[in-house]
């Protein structure tokens, strides 16, 4: 078979020292992290869109990436040659997953049946490349955002007949996630929210949302599909709001509609900093909740107000990530998926490459600092003392819910003044952990 | 009695023509808006805090404000001074309503016994006042920021005694609340949340904070206040990231702790812009859930990152809100808080006068224009078109919970492709808000 | 001639009581402003870039609006049937001009050749429909952003090829602006930033485009071009940073690189916010450097980090834009452009017939309300009085350089401290504002 | 003498392995980097006004921070034991210089000339305990911004008298610079810029501000102190706008101003991604403009919108300032002042220490990572082989001048199109600077 990408090599792990910039440098599949591989902790994933469908267009400007094995057509020819384009790549690069959007894989067709059509052609290549590379699907989800049709939303719309097909699109790409074994399915709203309050219905398109999601549930249980449903918080862009905003608004929203243990979030980094969170506080938020599920590997530029998608490269960012990750022992069935973009300025397939490799080799240093500080356990221990107050006494009784009011007050009353407090230590705090980086 | 604002008269509407900076140009208190008089609909308040306490002191220099009357110590004789000043300004302004934090109103003594019979001084002069002038007390609230003690928060502090001390100091103001006829009370966590993840275990801080709501709920019906619970979003500042972020992460907290129907929210301004939102969003998105209790009648400037509680000026802004309000028919036991300072280049006292009087001129029109808008009823009846196709037809299967995705998909395969879309008319709306101006 | 819009009427003013939308209720082209027309002191312009070139896609989603003139194709064909869709257009609204981009009238042809060719037949078509309606050009320019070609920048590219290619779009973009009578030349540096730093020798490409501007002036000169230049302030997007971020960077680059005299500003609101400025300061910081050229009039979402380019409804924006362009007497041979698209879900072609009406009809407003403010001259008087302590003593021999150091403190040792300031009254002057809408 | 941090030792230097929190990791004042031993690289400074004069109150609360030696007084003798305990500080953390402003190290008097008789006696003892202790002035500047008088600004406010009291405020602290053997000389325009336009004469107070700079250089003169004199960017904060909002308006202020050569540029990183710009972009364009004087180290918190001034411990941070300030060899007569404090949670003396130690330690890092990508100039290459188009050719007129718009129309109308661009490789580049973490 033709090889795409004749000139990179298989990507190898060759060790920090080396100087090969096709080669992984900290990510060693085989390396064992708190009992588990770096390949089964990180889950890491390739996305299609992005690496496959981006073109570097831009608003300001036409595509520039070059892609020599794509014709630039919506043709079932050249979708299916890009399934062999992605999963040589896939197989380079040694990552284990890879995710997409229905319209991603496949072309739309000029009917609804048409699309269904195209779906299954490209469906059946997909399983044949993945039962011959052995990379597995790890989330599928539907473009409910790129056609006209979904101009006001999709599930949120006001044109009950857009809620149609998209129920449609959405009932399809859940069963070709099942049918190659995907282990979650994605909610991503791209427009679900509104432009302007001046025409919008809000309490009317939340509660359609909530009804879309049950139905895809109740679909999913008759089909056999018990894969993971994925909520995504993004605060704005395309839409000037976005329903699911963040972390507590979608968690919000799940547990006023009946959703809770039926679906979780997948957490992006630049959706979390877009809504004025850092990641760190978007995972812990959604992991004390039960609900973090997944992870969309990314960066934005903290200087600019859109989502820039960026290759995650910087190690303090991976290192919080990973320290709320190891706290949960992983992420089950969820991954790292590299939800990011190559510059349109990076346009040649080898930017590909290195874009990966340098996501992956900073995700594993992460793990890596993140795993010697939990060893070591100063910061745990350090929060540990801080809360101590807590775990006997008065505070004791406030935890297990025995104090009241008058209680406290009377305990306060005969003291007169609250025990001093200790430091909060976040200058000795940031040292240490920059002394395992 | 000595008067504090001699050269100042008692304000008066005189309608929009008048040149008169110390009269109303639109505020009319008798005036009917929607079935209740102006005075009724808006509940206007004046806070203790900005308008009696603030001195003008920022982060880069000391306080700028002329209080003649005020000695600048923390007597008990200034304090009951300060009420005198604050009922003959609230008497002059005509606003019905005040507010306050506890330590607002009464000096913080040197052990919380004693800060109690600061309190109940100064409460029983506030009652004499209330009873004298016609005033009422809007809601109380407890200062649980400023003192050292709570650096590391209340009711989310990782010292147990700093959390019975919050304790005391809430039950204490919800008691004087009830003697004062509060119609609310306010969570407002000054310092709920952490300026740090390393050192800070988020699990178990929620948790502490879930107890103490409940805990002040069920004292208050120990002692049969029946006022409204409510809490208010602030994202950051003075914390890195403040648990109240939003509505959606009040709503979140409150539904995920069994606070449904305990607590409602506070919405405030400034506070919804600095989380990302409009007012009229977070205001909306508090009325579908049924949360709207209140609001903090004040705007920050978009350029600045930080609370800068400016008085309310921008007839834009109090159009959306009040669209919204008018919407449910008022604020019921809530009201207009002024939560709002001059600026501290404004030092005299008469400016005073003119930020408040700006802010209910504001209202007024506000009002007036949101009422003119709902009478007409284009912006209405465009909405309900617009989502027409859900009330009849495939659209009202899915509203009435009868449709499955089968239903749909089968639906959609029929017919191929979904009805086309109207135009969402964004600039025609908002020419046809801006006609009524 | 075949006729686009028949169902729409030429626009009239109606006067603010007609409640018919196709009609202006405040745009009264000969009404008086401080002694010229509206349309003098306006001198609106349509874009033809968003309003005939635009699509609505977005960077989630293809383009949605319907063009039924339009067949979609770069043919020389369809380019001018467009322009006879704009003159149409132009002439429904009563605008007296017009601008372009050298590639939004004529396509990029297969060489520079053939593409200066295309845009020499569009040129002629577009002499002709001038002739016959009298709409005028305000200003030409190039685009150097969305060829792939310019991925690095045109002026400031590393690629002196690519250099040399934007001097002859821009050799060329002068000449037809000037063979169409067109009064301004505007720089707009679509990608004249960076992207990383780690790439970029930034001091190389600024010492580039000053040499790009003088070139481009001394062409206009040896072919008689005599308008004026303008270069247009932007902060970001698409690159991460632009060398034109605000009035200030450039005015710093003008002053610096021997363009003073040569080169003005054209202030857009949308690029003023997203550089944290409001866009009286730009307006203001402009005029004060005498560099107040022209303006871009739109208006951005202040919780958006993107450019969003709304239509201007904002009357307390158009009020302070008035205030400073009244100053200055209006914009010479500059004029109001408006640099605005539609909405991607006002997908009529009516869409754009409400947008310009409002846009028009809030600037009408703003001018008159200005004007108001400035005949009574309470802002002005507020603002001399001020700064009457420079006018005599002390502070005229500041202001007439006649005082040093060793006088101001020998003045004030003397007097040991200063005379008592002055409220700023904010609320007051924000009130008085809001008393002339 | 007494001892003020008994407990703590002479901080040394352990090596990377330490793990003792209070000793140098990284920063070794005599290992050499690029030629010069890292005391003289970086010339860290102490600033009195955080490290002794925080209190750690905020705006929503008092003071938290324990100094056991300060009695909170502004009392002379108090004054001067804060001296005693200022260079006890230094001397333990074996840093070279120290910075102030007049106020933070004497008490305003109640006069003018009182004023000067305080500072003269402290001044006094700062002269003896540098003589002492070998510790340096690295600069000093006035306080203009927290006493009420300076409520409208100090060279820009609308009060004459207010100026006048600035200017003698400014002269004496110049005088006393130069006493102490000061290196520069700073204005930091605290509030030199405004809340209000309506109130505001933008460029009357511009003109006052350049008098103001060319007076203290006459005086410089004329009492023959050469220190540099340094304009410090800062966008907003006290101010709503701030006339030094970055690097680009001081420039174009000094250039239009006749003061290059005699002012350049102090820039501070939290006040660089306020103005939204990276730290790095603000050196190099100050570098460019031969303007980069000194830099205030310190750094914000991208997510929130106000001064935080944090201790930088990022090591990406420290590493491109770096990059930049070793391609001109350092600071000159500048140095690296710490403005940043301890969080107010960090209320111990010990935080102090884990503050500076931390942020010398990532500057040592920053400095030995920058110096190795240097040293192994991969990324000098990149950029170098990236313009190699404007060596020769077309590209190298361009740069000499001798190009003209025809030249270059000519030469592209022959070739058709331009030569392929290069990919700019930004993952990989952002990969390569990780290798060298």
């Amino acid at each position: 078979m033709a090889e795409f990408f004749p000139e990179i090599p298989t990507i190898q792990y060759e060790g920090p020292e080396s100087k090969n910039p096709l080669a992984y440098k900290h990510y060693n599949p085989d390396e064992i992290i708190e009992g588990q591989s770096m390949k089964d902790l990180f889950r890491f994933s390739v996305c299609y869109w992005h690496t496959f469908r981006g073109t570097g267009s831009d608003p300001f400007g036409a595509g520039t990436l070059q892609r020599p094995w794509d014709d630039g057509s919506d043709s079932i020819e050249n979708a299916l040659k890009r399934v062999d384009v992605a999963f040589e790549f896939i197989t380079k690069l040694g990552v284990p997953f890879y995710c997409w959007h229905d319209r991603d894989v496949a072309p739309e067709g000029s009917t609804l049946k048409e699309s269904h059509a195209n779906f299954d052609k490209i469906a059946a290549r997909l399983k044949e490349k993945q039962d011959e590379t052995g990379a597995k699907l790890l989330w599928g989800t539907a473009n409910l955002f790129s056609h006209p049709r979904y101009m006001h939303g999709a599930a949120t719309s006001c044109n009950a007949d857009v809620y149609a097909y998209a129920a449609s699109q959405v009932k399809k790409a859940i069963e070709v996630t099942y049918q190659l074994g995907g282990e979650n399915y994605v909610f991503w709203g791209g427009r679900e929210g509104y432009m302007n309050l001046y025409n919008t219905d809000m309490n009317r398109e939340l509660d359609h949302l909530a009804k879309f999601m049950h139905m895809a549930h109740d679909h999913a249980k008759s089909i056999g599909f018990d894969g993971q449903f994925l909520f995504e918080p993004k605060p704005k862009e395309p839409t000037k709001h976005q329903y699911d905003f963040d972390a507590a608004a979608c968690l919000n929203f799940i547990g006023r509609n009946g959703l809770d243990g039926i679906v979780k979030l997948n957490i992006e980094t630049n959706h979390a900093t877009l809504a004025g969170h850092s990641m760190m506080h978007e995972l812990e938020y959604a992991r004390i909740h039960d609900a973090l599920g997944s992870i969309d590997a990314n960066t934005g530029d903290m200087l600019l107000g859109w989502d820039t998608d960026q290759f995650p490269t910087d190690i303090y960012l991976t290192t919080q990530m990973m320290l709320v990750i190891l706290k949960q022992n992983g992420l089950g069935t969820g991954g790292t998926n590299f939800d990011a973009k190559v510059r349109r300025e990076s346009f040649e397939p080898i930017d590909l490459f290195h874009a990966h490799i340098g996501g992956m080799d900073a995700f594993a240093r992460g793990a890596k600092v993140a795993a010697a500080i939990r060893k070591d356990g100063l910061l745990d221990e350090f929060v540990k003392q801080r809360y101590s107050s807590f775990d006997s006494g008065v505070g004791a009784k406030i935890e297990d819910g025995s104090a009241t009011f008058a209680d406290l007050e009377a305990y306060m009353l005969e003291k007169g003044e609250a025990d001093a407090n200790t430091s909060g230590r976040q200058e000795y705090l940031e040292n240490l952990v920059n002394q395992y980086l």
